[in-house]
């Protein structure tokens, strides 16, 4: 089966997957993405997801290439040709094909809007959750603003080949006050000796991670504790736990960072108990 | 006269320039670009361009799409075809079209280049340089290796629309500090009242700006004084002169920042030498 890519307002076989030289999203990285799980033939966290996509715009000030109801029908026969049952979407959306100047374009550019889908094996992700995962650190070089979520991801590629470089899953990215701020494609947690659960609080430096807000609504009904703070990677170093969480990593369990062993050096019993009840409270449409 | 694109070995209608939405340069904004000037039918300073296009691609280990050579004959085809007697040639290489993954591809999938050429009137840089032009300052926003000249670009595309809405022609970028970074598309320099030429040192905050280089050896030649170091906003406001460089800009006088004039506010007359004297110096190759 070939699989099937929307393009601007058609599904053409992936192959023919094409966009102009001229869209800003290839000259500029103009443009925003979200990445949606689908999880036995659901979205997993439609709504947020949808919202924060509407969010990314408004921030770049690009208009919605789609209606929310158009695009939820896109998203629907994108997982319906490439008969996704489990994985994952791939929504982009730029500011449209136009003469090269930084600038905006004036406002008659039509954004751009390209959806792909993906098959992957859920029991991959399970069996690399029942190892966990290590992690290497380094400065983070990013941009001021990356809660909103743009294809300006150069550095968000060269810390997550860094870290594939010196055999880790995940770069945690670490800012001037040797503070962790968050995964190159992740958000970054710990469980402190106490068992309090703790993640970087939201600003214009981390991104608004989907699994990352499901998440605390999953600890809050289950009365666990939780600190949204910075944390520091001594902290990190000396925790009982640590995980990260992803659309597509959904919670994996942290068992190394740099070479030296979190808790016991295994999946800590928290971390694997969230990732087990996550697809219970995430919210799922068809 | 339809235009010409080059694109992965293709010389086609401008209108057919596609990639694929799986080129990285599309999903991660993964590769680098070129602007050269072309004036009276020559590339001005194609030598140092084409080193720091190698410069930019070894710093994110992209192998370059062709050789030195193959790129020089695809530079004047496009030229050529395109009838560009003067203007600018566009050159963006990215890491090629591979499944998305942060991560470099394998060492097989081949980088993707695409070369577009345009025709400007030189006399309407002029008569903006008689005028001068406005600068809007703003926090520097971009990411910590700007040196590279990526296309990740999207503080720059922002920078640049937000001193458009304040009715500037480029936006001056202010470290945390307060001090002046360079232009979004340009470099920053001032003359001050002992008539010192001023613009900041080149390391992984400022880009290396070819105009910028070749503007030094024209400044040695004329036996002028030069400082390369960073220097604040409030020596900027009282300095004598103003000016920024870039590929298509050349040595542009700036009359005013942030709505306060800077010298008499007319373009200054150092500037204004410099900038006549520019091409007797730059290297042109036909």
């Amino acid at each position: 089966m070939s699989r099937i890519t929307y393009v601007n307002g058609q599904y053409v076989p992936s192959r023919d997957a094409m966009v102009h030289v001229e869209d800003r999203g290839y000259q500029f990285a103009d443009g925003v993405y979200e990445v949606c799980e689908v999880f036995h033939g659901a979205l997993i966290d439609e709504p947020r997801h949808l919202e924060r996509l509407a969010r990314s715009l408004a921030e770049l000030q690009i208009d919605a290439p789609l209606g929310q109801g158009a695009l939820a029908i896109v998203l629907r026969e994108i997982i319906a040709r490439n008969k996704v049952a489990n994985g994952y979407i791939y929504i982009q959306a730029t500011r449209g094909v136009a003469p090269r100047d930084h600038a905006f374009p004036p406002k008659c550019v039509r954004p751009s809007l390209v959806v792909t889908a993906r098959t992957v094996d859920p029991e991959k992700g399970e069996m690399t959750a029942r190892k966990g995962v290590t992690v290497a650190t380094m400065p983070d070089l990013r941009w001021k603003r990356v809660d909103i979520k743009t294809i300006s991801l150069i550095a968000n590629v060269l810390a997550r080949q860094e870290a594939k470089e010196r055999g880790a899953y995940e770069a945690w990215l670490i800012d001037s006050d040797g503070m962790v701020v968050e995964g190159a494609a992740s958000n970054a947690w710990i469980i402190d000796r106490s068992g309090t659960i703790i993640t970087r609080h939201i600003d214009h430096f981390v991104l608004r991670g989907i699994t990352r807000t499901t998440l605390i609504d999953i600890i809050a009904a289950e009365g666990l504790k939780l600190e949204e703070r910075r944390f520091s990677l001594d902290e990190a170093f000396s925790a009982q736990e640590a995980f990260i969480t992803g659309a597509t990593t959904l919670i994996m369990p942290v068992v190394g960072i740099d070479g030296r062993k979190i808790g016991a050096g295994a999946p800590g019993p928290l971390a694997q108990r969230l990732r087990a009840i996550f697809h219970d409270t995430a919210v799922r449409t068809l």
